[in-house]
């Protein structure tokens, strides 16, 4: 990262968080939820998620591996270049393979990036009963396949930075677990 | 500027500043230099472009007008984001068609962020003798078809911002016009 520039507080160090999980595991929730607390602290956040990610960035991505790996690419490229300026970026996205999270933590720390992987460990049984946008139901019902976990590979962190049992903790709780963490990789 | 980032002060102002104009026109050059300056001037400053652009984001796009939309779609979308944390970013990219330009300055402005059209307008005649990476010659040599203003369309901007005549000026002079005019919209 080198120099800070003029302008920048002391504090201004940028970091990503990458919360990776299976569908409903409470990545977007959790990401939501750190954010509010960070901005509320006055820091430089983003949350690389949603609509505007998949307009704008990823629009052309299906569920193929290769298209699950460039959607990881692009978004881990995005959020090194919003670490290289100080901000503070949440990505909850699932990211299912360990190579491409490895890349985009190498993508980080090539750079002197700090990069927090962060595993939101909600069970498959406990992620299907949620099933916040109907996807288990409709890979159920035949509806959908490559659903991540079910019928298509999640390869679950092998040496996370944080892991977060967002089954047993209500989503304050797991908040305050990855904003506690946040707060030990930046200068206070 | 409009809405500000929360949490940011008042003189991290961002600013997305696009280099349009014809292959060999000077873009990158006068990008480069002006990002040199600002950076010594202290400003958070990126630009987009060059291997890391095309690695980890546009890796997929060719030379179809479709493809080109999108190219500019995405690096417009992440110069927006770069500029709402208070990032300068100077992107040399031919960016062809007005349409495409139109649609990132709406994506700037709708969000209250400033996005200067700066035209270098150096004519295919000139740029087809500097000719820096041979293009125009392998045009002429049947090695490739739709090079921007030669078999592929440019269309110049109606209103930019700021004209850039680097055809009759030198690459400092070039840059001093840049550089003069993002002064102009940043808080000093």
């Amino acid at each position: 990262m080198g120099a800070a520039p003029q302008g920048a507080r002391a504090s201004a160090a940028g970091l990503t968080v990458w919360l990776t999980g299976l569908p409903s595991a409470g990545k977007s929730t959790i990401a939501d939820g750190v954010a509010a607390r960070l901005r509320a602290e006055g820091r430089r956040v983003e949350v690389l998620d949603g609509d505007e990610v998949r307009t704008n960035l990823t629009r052309d991505l299906g569920f193929s591996r290769s298209d699950r790996e460039e959607n990881v690419r692009r978004i881990g490229f995005v959020a090194s270049l919003l670490a290289r300026h100080g901000v503070i970026t949440l990505v909850p996205v699932i990211a299912p393979y360990a190579s491409s999270r490895h890349q985009v933590r190498s993508g980080h720390t090539d750079l002197g990036l700090d990069f927090v992987e962060t595993y939101v460990a909600t069970p498959v049984s406990v992620c299907s009963s949620r099933d916040v946008k109907g996807l288990y139901a409709l890979q159920r019902d035949g509806g959908l396949s490559g659903l991540t976990g079910v019928d298509d590979p999640y390869e679950a962190p092998a040496e996370p930075d944080l892991v977060v049992q967002a089954h047993i903790q209500t989503p304050e709780e797991s908040i305050d677990t990855v904003h506690a963490f946040v707060l030990t990789r930046i200068p206070r």
